[in-house]
């Protein structure tokens, strides 16, 4: 049962070539006191070997020498067999509570001999185990006495892939669309391979490949045999297939007059398109759906409810097992509700009516992966519907490429809001991951920031978004921090005098952005369309919710946006008691106030500044952290390759200035407003209003 | 005056990495038999420390020892200077014809020791020299006794790249435009060094950075401070960067009211813009103009001539020692004419009309880069005019990514063909070299297959098309066979087990194109806008000439368009000799035949068979040579790395079976024409007409 790992003398022989970033976190560089024996598999599914050879090639590399398969157990080697196999069943470990996708990696006695044992119920869970027992490795663990036990809370671990037929990806910095449609299904990118290992290294266990802005061709037969090629790679890594759908295909690819979802036919054509999904892809995860949301089709349009076009989609999936991801993303051009209103307005009210393998997707705030959103009110609001939580790694709202925001902050913060929904610890996770309100489907879905740029993510820091999402997704209450330390460990060294440094940059970097970009609980005050750079000026889009100027409603009076009773009264979508404590601008947390009050310019703040003096003091605050990030950085050269440093190094440039535009543009603009002068000693913006009015960048990237 | 070369160790490492085509021909791996003592260089200037630096790099890997520089002559070294250095003026070599750019490489005995002299009488030649010498040695060559002798024949060697600002790459088939616009100048991708390397390799002086259908926010202050970051990285490897210039520019990005070239505002605009760009690029080479085509703007738009508009422009360039190339490809939507005829008809009247810094920018044939055309009857017409040759390096027509056309052959056929227009020799390459009329500004553009893939150009054998490009722009009289075994040899092995059949491979692979898609002088009778694909069928197209039926002028009569006096009289455009040759379609090459005569289906072929049974024929002739291609390509898996094998051999079976499909669907729809039978043997279209033209491919890439 010994498989040739061909791969490992290349491995070896490249450790010295240029650190490009395509490693991502599973460089497997070797480090110092690292040694291990042979590596013996028991059983021969293609996920089996793939694990063993995941382990050849990172114990190979990390300990500086090959590390071969072997069929006959070696002392101090490594012995990767599930629970079910005779040698490991004698060890009567505690396998029962780690399911289907846990793990157990721990230091054994077998036939006389201490092995460290990789173990699981099923092969996937082997395949968790080994990279498991590489990511302790590579964070400096030792191998003697290694005891790591986990299973994953959740069940659907997804990224979304908002990537176009065409190459392109909406909301995508990272280069063209991995997916090369075009070649599909002839040629298959040895990158796909690749992508699967750095999904599998952190537990994430489906794709969605298409875009939720989706093309009906994509559900055509050549379409489906091309997202089936992808399938057929990405199986052996524990990773099911997904496909956005678009709610109209039955009219635009299926030559039927209508796709309301309770004609017959309609629901014939889907079951019809159900199996062929599952003729071509027999594992199929299921359909994400964008309905009756920015211009996308939906049941709506025939006066039916989200829960009517589900569940016929349901219908048609759950003879196969698949489900339906369901987006309560939806606000409506006719709808003059506050916008962060609309999703709990239309969902609230479903609330028991989906079927049983509907899980409704739901962003973690109520306006759009805005810098910081107070949580999305409708977690705690459906008990007894599933709910899916939606973040987005990409940084759409947040600098885009170049910004270093570490995201793990904010998965943190949102998850562990606490919705109060059944008294004190009701928690956004507990929700997400089912423990609440007792369901057993499960799932957090990231939008992918992933694409075809050589370091998949356009920058190393922005791959520690990638690896947040997914150790957030596996358990939604670890924590930030060492989510941090164990990514810069891997991608760069495990020693304190890396990690530490990077970590403080990583660990401030979400809260500078919030600061220089919409402090204090303003929210969407980018520029249009690509949301690239500020624009609180924009006042003059069709649809209201479109313009900055509806969020941060500033005037000689004030800013912010009433959501108290006096207002649109959103807060009442919270627990009573949160709704309560939203009500007062004396209690309303002051990173949120503006979210949820509109004061006046002169309001006190607990620093006892004036609201005005704070947001110029939060904005100056924004700058100086990412100017500290930079002198942080620099200190680092001589600890990382030249390659990765200076990239690193120059977006920080790029950021500390987008960082000053930000502030400067924004303050001007107040300053049009409020006819305020600065506080002493803040510096005026580098021009006037009309200077920043002016900037176009007409060719930013990530368009839809 | 030694520079240490801390990459050489890196390099040395990477033997053993996996090929993924990123080294293009420049992969250094070691050959048996290759030492090198140290290199010497004398002068520090960064092209001479570039050159030292490849030789290193170069050295080091194909002899598997580290080579390195060092300032003191040591026998069996190198050494790296001017002409005009001591030590190389004492040995009176004939260093006068080599120009500027020309190199000399030859073993001499300098103080008692003899080494290998790289000489030139400027720092490109050293450069040019090097990678010589560095071919040399990867083709085989041993450094003993080496005898290397060459300047260019052609001034200007350019790239075109149709890139877009948007980071799209029109007619590109390798993924996104290698410029990152948006990041630029702020950071500078290290791509961007190898691919100067690479044209540096095979003497590109210089390139056209965006699309000729051009967008005025490129000659915008924000745009040219990106193209001087770019020009600052390719400057020392002797690549000059240019613009293409939207001729509209002053009034999109001047606010002038017109861009009438004879307007004094727009003119001094002009100068203005042309003044800024040579502060920011001192050695900016000059604007590429396509004006008044395929609905560009244009000097006609204010009925003033090319001339006109060219002139003006050249006009501003000309303090800076700047050119215009204005683009001959011109056809106009209202003109009923031939477009075979339009460019002839336009420019010709404009001989000796041109400004000095102006030339005139012709394609190899009259409609559009078809895998086969008859040479563009401008060449010889123009004597009084700079005319320089425009090929399509990446392959619009050709099968695009996937098929493996090399087009060698085609660069090949084009320059060889005889104009007559000084009597016979009166070559494509001697007009376009400048010898036929005493022209010193010359030069040839290749439009570039050259994207952000990590292979650069969508496939391997692509990567030939670019090489080759190269290697005909420094001499246009250079065999195709030749370049296609040099090739060879530097991207496999220098051996003729693998060069043999890859050079074979590739020397049919051009005319296996033209049989299966347009055989005897068929042209354009791909699908609408991609261009991917039969579709003969098409007539419903708003401009007649948009049309494949317009080409092929298929009827119950015959097929084939009437370009002799019967019909538009192109031929009366070529020189009277070659006219009347082509007159007769029984002194038409047959290769050519279709092109300007309509002949009936039951024309009688010099082989003895019907025109009818001839293209069937044909056709089949090209699908076996796919078939033989990819046949000839798996006896070579034992020598070519996993990884290139893989994609070459998925793309020859997408090539064969695309190649099946022109010849069924051509065929069908010519059967529906012609209403006759197949000839005995040949095999039915697997489909029926409807199937045919019921393929649609709206995400092809590369469309505008």
């Amino acid at each position: 049962m010994t498989t040739t790992i061909l791969v490992v003398l290349g491995i070896v022989g490249s450790a010295a070539r240029a650190e490009d970033g395509y490693d991502l976190w599973l460089r497997y560089r070797p480090l110092h006191g690292v040694h291990a024996a042979a590596i013996t598999m028991r059983g021969s599914s293609p996920t089996v070997r793939i694990a063993a050879a995941e382990l050849a090639r990172g114990l190979s590399g990390l300990s500086g020498a090959r590390v071969a398969e072997s069929p006959d157990l070696a002392a101090g080697g490594i012995l990767l067999a599930t629970a079910r196999d005779p040698m490991v069943a004698a060890l009567h470990l505690p396998v029962g509570p780690l399911g289907n996708e846990g793990y157990l990696v721990r230091t054994v006695t077998v036939g006389g001999k201490r092995v460290t044992l990789v173990t699981a119920n099923g092969d996937t869970g082997l395949l968790y185990g080994s990279f498991a027992l590489l990511r302790w490795v590579q964070t400096g663990g030792a191998l003697a006495g290694v005891d790591l036990s986990s299973s994953p809370r959740i069940k659907l671990r997804l990224l979304n892939h908002w990537d176009n037929l065409t190459g392109t990806v909406e909301r995508g910095y990272a280069g063209q669309s991995l997916w090369d449609w075009w070649l599909l299904p002839d040629f298959s990118d040895p990158r796909y391979v690749d992508y699967a290992r750095a999904n599998a290294s952190i537990g994430i266990n489906g794709t969605v490949l298409n875009n939720v802005n989706a093309k009906a061709d994509s559900l055509t037969a050549p379409y489906i045999a091309k997202a089936a090629a992808l399938a057929d790679v990405f199986r052996p890594y524990g990773i099911k297939v997904y496909l956005s759908a678009r709610f109209s295909a039955p009219i635009e690819i299926g030559k039927l007059k209508t796709a309301d979802p309770l004609d017959p036919a309609v629901a014939a054509w889907w079951r019809a398109k159900a199996d062929e999904l599952y003729r071509a892809i027999p594992d199929f995860g299921g359909l994400l759906v964008k309905a009756n949301s920015e211009g996308q089709p939906g049941p709506q349009d025939y006066h039916r409810s989200h829960a009517d076009g589900a569940n016929m989609l349901a219908a048609a999936l759950a003879p196969h097992g698949g489900i339906v991801m369901w987006r309560a993303f939806v606000y409506a051009h006719d709808n003059p509700e506050d916008r962060a209103k609309q999703a709990y307005d239309d969902f609230k009210p479903l609330d028991g009516k989906f079927a049983a393998n509907v899980i409704v997707q739901v962003k973690n705030g109520a306006i759009d992966f805005q810098p910081r959103e107070p949580f999305h009110p409708l977690f705690g609001a459906m008990p007894r519907t599933p709910l899916m939580m939606e973040f987005q790694a990409t940084k759409e709202y947040l600098g885009q490429a170049t910004s270093l925001a570490y995201l793990g902050p904010m998965f943190e913060e949102a998850l562990r809001s606490d919705t109060l929904a059944k008294g004190p610890g009701s928690t956004v996770a507990k929700v997400v991951d089912g423990s609440l309100d007792g369901h057993a489907l499960t799932g957090i879905a990231g939008v992918a920031n992933i694409g075809r740029d050589r370091d998949w993510s356009g920058s190393t820091f922005n791959q520690a978004n990638w690896y947040a999402f997914g150790r957030f997704a596996w358990n939604p209450e670890i924590s930030s921090d060492a989510v941090a330390r164990e990514w810069a460990a891997m991608t760069f060294a495990p020693n304190a005098a890396v990690v530490d440094p990077v970590v403080r940059m990583m660990a401030g970097s979400r809260e500078a952005v919030v600061d220089y970009m919409t402090p204090l609980g303003l929210a969407h005050q980018m520029a249009t369309g690509h949301h690239f750079g500020p624009a609180p000026w924009i006042a003059d889009l069709k649809r209201p919710e479109w313009n900055p100027v509806y969020y941060a409603r500033a005037g000689k009076d004030g800013i912010g946006f009433d959501r108290t009773a006096s207002g649109s009264n959103a807060v009442a979508q919270y627990a009573p008691a949160i709704a309560r404590q939203l009500a007062d601008p004396a209690t309303t947390p002051e990173r949120d106030i503006l979210w949820f009050h509109h004061l006046p310019w002169n309001y006190r703040m607990k620093s006892g500044r004036t609201l005005w003096e704070e947001m110029v003091a939060d904005y100056d605050r924004g700058i100086a952290s990412v100017a500290s990030a930079g002198r942080t950085w620099a200190t680092l050269e001589p600890q990382v390759d030249a390659e990765r440093f200076a990239k690193t190094a120059a977006f920080l440039r790029i950021e500390e200035r987008d960082a000053r535009w930000w502030r400067d543009a924004s303050l001007s603009y107040w300053m049009s407003v409020n006819g305020l002068k600065l506080p002493a000693g803040a510096a005026p913006p580098a021009h006037d209003l009309a200077w920043y009015k002016a900037q176009d960048f007409t060719y930013a990237p990530g368009n839809p």
